[in-house]
């Protein structure tokens, strides 16, 4: 790309090439398929939302300048950006979506839900006590937008919830990771929030998990890595778990997360809601015309 | 019972009698097997949680001048009360409980939480966008202790609320039941969290769910009695449910509400989860105290 040519961006839907600014040479590829012309001349990609393509074909845009990711994670875009290439990610777009599943999750867990649709697939009816939410004490690890999001929609819910950030913040009674050993015996539910980084990796595992009163849930609505998935299954029947991320997506088969008793997943659709759709049209018109005007975009991130 | 005499009462728990103030004669009744004693000189009456012989002993209490039941609906002990038996339910006792039903419900729709749970015992991983209760118009019907309670769960989800009741109440933004028709067009979630009354009884039916848009959801925490089953089942596929209560409970075998598709249901369990047990010792130990007392006792209600 010639360094007068602002090049072509490449977006994931036609909502976004007609919501960008006039005079910006904007095509759309969905992640399916090859994307159409020289692959040289694009200078801003905006990726696909969770299409592996999307991910692949970035060392083929050899005239990248930025790239644009809808999720929140980086950490698989990352290994495969050349220095100079700016990079930014969809934090706060998925707030709202994660938030409300990290919550039907918690929810799911203490009021049997999957356990009652399994029954009324089977045709039995098993009608008994449930444990609750209220009244629970939640320890709630990573506070970001997404921690923030969930905190707002547990509170009417009668528990208590302690905060919880790779480091204290004393003025938002926020803990410290080195506190994590300290609050784990006091929480009835843990609530896993955070990205996938070098300190968040196996932050949960058999040391962790055997702090953990009998009976405690688990819940993880950022990255799989963050729990040592094995150390879980062996604590399966004393601890639950409601997770929508799995070291392995999917799991293997014959792996014993599928039939572990007391822990249920769901297929990593934390973000993926109907509510993310217009977030993200309504963030990626933005940035385009950020774009076009020379402006700095929203969202850089430290690659 | 002579006037004079005091009589016995009967409680369900040896944490109820435990509680109970010295002076009182007080026996336990589980609801299992037969109640010891002469029961025409039981005068004080609090029937075990959701134990059907609960409720049919009741016409062998002949000295009976006050009953206790735990639910919040008493339609079903109204047909056994003599005259001049005073009735006080358990308003309030279940208010958290069946709230965090509703939004587990409605968060389990929304996210398809049943059908992950089939999906994993099927070995089966088909990850897709699901619905969100983000951006979501809901119609609360019903807006009285537990109507309120499910409301203040919702309000951090980023929703719409409109208030329904019996009677319209201008002055809290409630709608009246006239109102109801012209609301139902607008409605993604209906919530239903009334009692059973001769008001209520059907008042969802075919020309109701007819008014609903397409793939609204229809949930029901209150009593079964409130819908028109075979309509709902009429419209499986356009309108979606998830149900805590149902006409009869547990549907017979081969009722199509069990493989209904998008129909969820879960076998009464709103008020029946861990936090109701504190709740109902306290109010127990309540109403022992004012009944020694000669003081009027809480939750009176017109039979």
């Amino acid at each position: 790309v010639a360094a007068d040519d602002p090049g072509r961006v490449l977006v994931p839907t036609e909502e976004d090439r007609a919501a960008a600014p006039p005079g910006l040479r904007v095509e759309v590829w969905t992640g399916d398929g090859e994307p159409g012309g020289d692959l040289g001349d694009v200078t801003f990609y905006v990726a696909p939302y969770n299409r592996p393509d999307g991910i692949t074909v970035i060392p083929r845009l050899t005239g990248l300048k930025a790239i644009q990711v809808l999720t929140a994670g980086y950490e698989q875009v990352q290994p495969l950006l050349p220095d100079g290439v700016s990079l930014y990610n969809a934090a706060g777009l998925h707030d709202a979506s994660t938030a409300e599943m990290a919550l039907a999750l918690i929810l799911a867990a203490q009021r049997e839900v999957p356990e009652w649709a399994v029954d009324q697939r089977d045709g039995v009816w098993h009608r008994h006590f449930t444990r609750s939410l209220a009244g629970s004490r939640v320890l709630l690890v990573g506070y970001g937008g997404i921690g923030q999001a969930i905190e707002a929609r547990l509170l009417p819910f009668e528990v208590e919830v302690t905060r919880l950030a790779g480091h204290a913040r004393p003025d938002q009674q926020v803990h410290g990771v080195g506190e994590l050993a300290a609050l784990l015996p006091q929480a009835d539910i843990v609530v896993l929030a955070v990205p996938e980084t070098g300190a968040t990796r196996g932050l949960i595992g058999a040391g962790e998990l055997a702090l953990l009163p009998d009976d405690a849930l688990l819940v993880n609505v950022g990255r799989g890595s963050a729990v040592d998935q094995a150390a879980l299954i062996a604590e399966r029947g004393r601890i639950r778990a409601a997770l929508d991320v799995l070291e392995k997506e999917p799991p293997p088969p014959g792996d014993p997360v599928w039939r572990a008793p007391g822990v249920f997943f769901s297929p990593h659709i934390g973000g993926g809601s109907a509510t993310f759709v217009p977030r993200a049209r309504r963030f990626v018109a933005e940035q385009l015309r950020r774009w076009a005007a020379g402006e700095p975009l929203l969202n850089p991130v430290d690659k």
